[in-house]
């Protein structure tokens, strides 16, 4: 443990100046190659999935007396994982993180930082068995499970422990302080002098709750956060993505047994699909801090229910792309028909409602008519989509039947309200026959007026909509950031006084914002370092990932000062 | 407008690396003298305050269609004070901050920097007359006033200021943003070059509500860090202490319009005295964050009916004294007897609990049992406060008739369940024949299990409560800061060893710690840029001023990235 920070701390210097200058920066390699990875790596990844299936998940580190109950079945590509999870009684959880946390709060900020750094480090090491876990969890498609699961997670929980440093590196942690607070007879000042010193306490317990699609990338910073303030950490995967973050926190066990520390700090709340697991565990007066993705019945749930926690939110939200003109029209349809397509859709970043002038659009060529905008995109989806094998990289599977079912209640939804500009299908994947997948579907609409598409319709599904004008337009997609939140907004315009209003009143409506990709990069990428994923501005998510704010209220500072004798 | 940054920038920076360094640093003088604040001053800061009585608060900027309704009665001196202030309704107000904050929040960083400066620099020229509003609302003795309701308050506002400036500074607003997304054809490297900007958006309406006892040096910190992300702020005064923070908006709002801004980012709600206009208010969604400071029952009352905002919480709690050992009777009877004298004990730092073996403590003189501790404080108490001129300049008046009936209570409590060491009197002032005094009342208890003890009985009420030993007086002033919360904790001990435990086990529980103080330094003391006060680590807390966490949840990130083309 000892040299764990120095031997780290070159990536957390950059990590840091990466968070303040905000250039592109990654600490984990993004590319699945063996080249960077180690010879073998990619089959040592996939036989260690292999491994692990239709058994019980034993830690290396165990928690101690837990059952071992079921989680995960079946994997959206089709297959059964069939493993079962250790599962402790809430009170025998949060007695163990109690325990764990006394010791850990002690130690100063460079040894806290030290152990995550060792513990990110490992798991990068595993990416391509992190990567089979994603994917037969999530339904995404391999390079994103790769990519997504690993070193993109890796990288946000670098940046949490970057900013946790930073917050509790704010100021000295000691200091003479000295004060004139008189004279005595001889008109000499008195001077009292303090010896102050400044520590560090975490808050308490965190709970962290996992989602479906991004069960590493939403966890890892609330995690790495809440561990690097000095506090417990449990997590609770979301139903069906508990694997992931089972191997995760198996990893990060051992290196807190490898430091010896109480690995207790870090254990996995296997609720066994029990919503009152869950509900009992954050109501209760040790847990002080729950970051949550997921959707908004259970956040205001929450609200409700923990009045006296810190709740870091992400939640639903629709996000709009808004296409006032392009000098591009064919790198825009590209891009566009890529950010629909993307692992089904199924992205809090993925955009949902596309707003078009009715009128249509300036561009290069003269006006593109509405309908023919819509018409770039869906063939541009068609297209991108037509080769099974393409799609099988970029499409995925779907995370679960809820999302499947919904294609169809869009697709009625769009016969009867508007027209079905592409209609969805599903596509045929050699190596799993039984994946569950559905091409995106594509409406368009003649007025933002139709609930339906004023409601997050998470998945394959997406709307062209026709505005009167591009005010009209434009105040739409604030009304709906305002409304709905969003995780992302996207801005076709080519015309610069136009452009800053748009950037100014989206701002005002508190979301993040893309201005004309016509590239290789897409509006439902955030990049750690880089991109402040979330606002904290709209109701799609009261927090950011990651700023001091997602951090700093993660523990406190203590006081303590001396009379000097 | 323009040049207000640059005239205060050298405060700024000053301010900002006393918060880094935290030595002895202050920008407002505490010294109420005309050297230094002006020949006349003083008795133009009188003059000013008799004018305000018995007529309406008009606002030198007023608060349009507003009606003027009574607030401040009585002052705790005696004298009534006949002031009524601008009253609007709820609605009003809401939409006069958004309008005004629409504005306000474009601006940058360093130009909302610069007004709140001028607004403490103007705010700063007029502590003779502020002193005065806050004696004869509050109740403080005149240069406690002057300290508290002034240069301290300014001090913590100008502290708000430096950690929002520096949340907001953390990272670069723009940024280029380069990465290597392919090859083409030829083997050359494909870059994606995206232009990125990065904005802070305030995330809404804040409201801060003050308390009766310190309502500028309660209030400033929150006013000032709404305002420096980005945010309107309402400030509602506590009921009796209207006049400090009517004065505070008018000249907040004068430099508002000066600057040519919108002078509603700064309103007053008179709530007339009716709770339910409170409660409409912060129920309203466009509030965002409500700093609050003031009993437990309001605060739970905000915390189960506002789920969605962000609350900054200062409520009850019991500050504890452990005498474990003193190498300086006197001097430590002297600070203890200072301590509880001080403003009528009515400080949320002021000691209540002082827990002692019952065996006694060791002095250099041997031991000195436990009823000898006990009478040297309340012999120092008595001597300090034996002349009512030096007893009007340290105890002050009492802020209301519950505190007067507390000191009633504590006797009646005191003669059937202990000993009553000290009894409490009154004492006259020659220039104010009709305040509401009472000096301290000392009980001794031969255990803590005394439930009127284990609770907060604020104003001049201490307990001397003998423990089995210092292990057992350790556990109980540490279970009683997590159960109840403490704001401060003074501990008296000369063995190293156990003064380390003692330090660690505090700091567990969270307390801010204050050690063998026999000087011209108390405990009830927390001073802008060196003392954090209140930890946020227990119950009578849940934030600190000031840290990052006060600041950085009150703004948000908008990252706009474009394409480079």
């Amino acid at each position: 443990m000892n040299t764990w920070f120095n031997d780290h701390k070159s990536t957390l210097d950059n990590a840091i100046e990466a968070c303040q200058k905000r250039h592109h920066w990654a600490a984990y390699p993004e590319v699945p190659s063996e080249k960077i990875y180690g010879e073998g790596s990619k089959q040592a990844g996939e036989d260690a999935f292999n491994a692990l299936q239709n058994k019980p998940f034993a830690l290396s580190v165990p928690m101690s007396e837990a059952a071992f109950v079921a989680a995960d079945a079946k994997s959206p590509y089709g297959i059964e994982l069939g493993i079962t999870y250790p599962q402790l009684p809430v009170d025998k959880l949060l007695e163990g993180a109690e325990a764990a946390q006394k010791q850990w709060r002690r130690l100063d900020t460079d040894t806290r930082a030290g152990v995550c750094l060792e513990m990110l480090d490992r798991l990068a090491k595993q990416s391509f068995l992190m990567a089979h876990a994603v994917m037969h969890t999530t339904g995404q498609p391999f390079v994103m499970s790769f990519q997504a699961g690993g070193p993109h997670a890796l990288d946000r929980g670098l940046e949490a422990v970057a900013y946790a440093y930073q917050a509790q590196t704010a100021n000295e942690t000691s200091a003479e302080w000295a004060k004139v607070v008189g004279k005595n007879r001889d008109g000499e000042k008195i001077v009292a002098t303090l010896d102050k010193h400044y520590k560090t306490r975490g808050k308490g317990i965190g709970v962290v709750i996992g989602c479906a699609t991004f069960p590493t990338w939403n966890s890892y910073p609330g995690m790495f956060a809440d561990l690097a303030t000095g506090n417990a950490v449990i997590s609770k995967p979301a139903e069906g993505a508990t694997l992931p973050l089972a191997i995760a926190i198996d990893i990060m066990r051992q290196v807190l047994a490898d430091a010896g520390l109480n690995p207790d700090l870090v254990q996995l709340a296997n609720t066994g699909g029990e919503r009152a697991y869950t509900q009992a565990l954050v109501k209760d007066a040790r847990v002080k801090m729950i970051d949550y993705t997921g959707g908004p019945g259970f956040g205001t749930w929450l609200q409700n229910n923990c009045p006296d926690t810190q709740l870091y939110l992400e939640q639903a939200g629709i996000n709009n792309i808004f296409i006032e003109s392009t000098d591009n029209v064919k790198g825009m349809a590209n891009n566009i028909g890529f950010s629909l397509s993307l692992y089904s859709g199924q992205m809090c970043t993925a955009p949902q409602n596309i707003y078009v002038p009715k009128d249509g659009i300036d561009t290069p060529d003269g006006k593109l008519s509405f309908d023919e905008v819509a018409a770039a995109i869906a063939k541009s989806v068609e297209k991108l989509l037509g080769d099974d094998n393409r799609a099988f990289a970029i499409l995925g599977a779907m995370t679960s039947d809820a999302v499947k079912a919904r294609v169809g209640e869009a697709n009625a939804f769009g016969e009867q309200a508007g027209k079905v500009v592409l209609a969805s299908c599903e596509s045929d994947y050699a190596a799993f026959p039984n994946a569950s997948t559905a091409k995106p579907i594509l409406i368009s609409l003649d007025s933002p007026d139709h609930d339906f598409a004023q409601a997050e319709q998470f998945g394959p599904v997406a709307f062209v909509i026709a505005c009167e004008d591009r005010d009209d337009a434009l105040t739409a997609v604030c009304d709906s950031i305002e409304k709905h939140g969003a995780m992302t907004t996207s801005l076709y315009c080519t015309d610069a006084d136009f452009k800053q209003t748009a950037i100014e009143e989206i701002a005002d409506a508190g979301s993040p914002l893309s201005i004309n990709l016509t590239g290789g990069i897409y509006v439902n990428q955030s990049a750690a370092f880089t991109d402040f994923h979330g606002s904290a501005l709209n109701p799609a998510a009261n927090t950011s990932l990651t700023d001091l704010g997602f951090v700093a209220q993660r523990f406190g500072w203590v006081t303590v000062r001396e009379e000097r004798h």
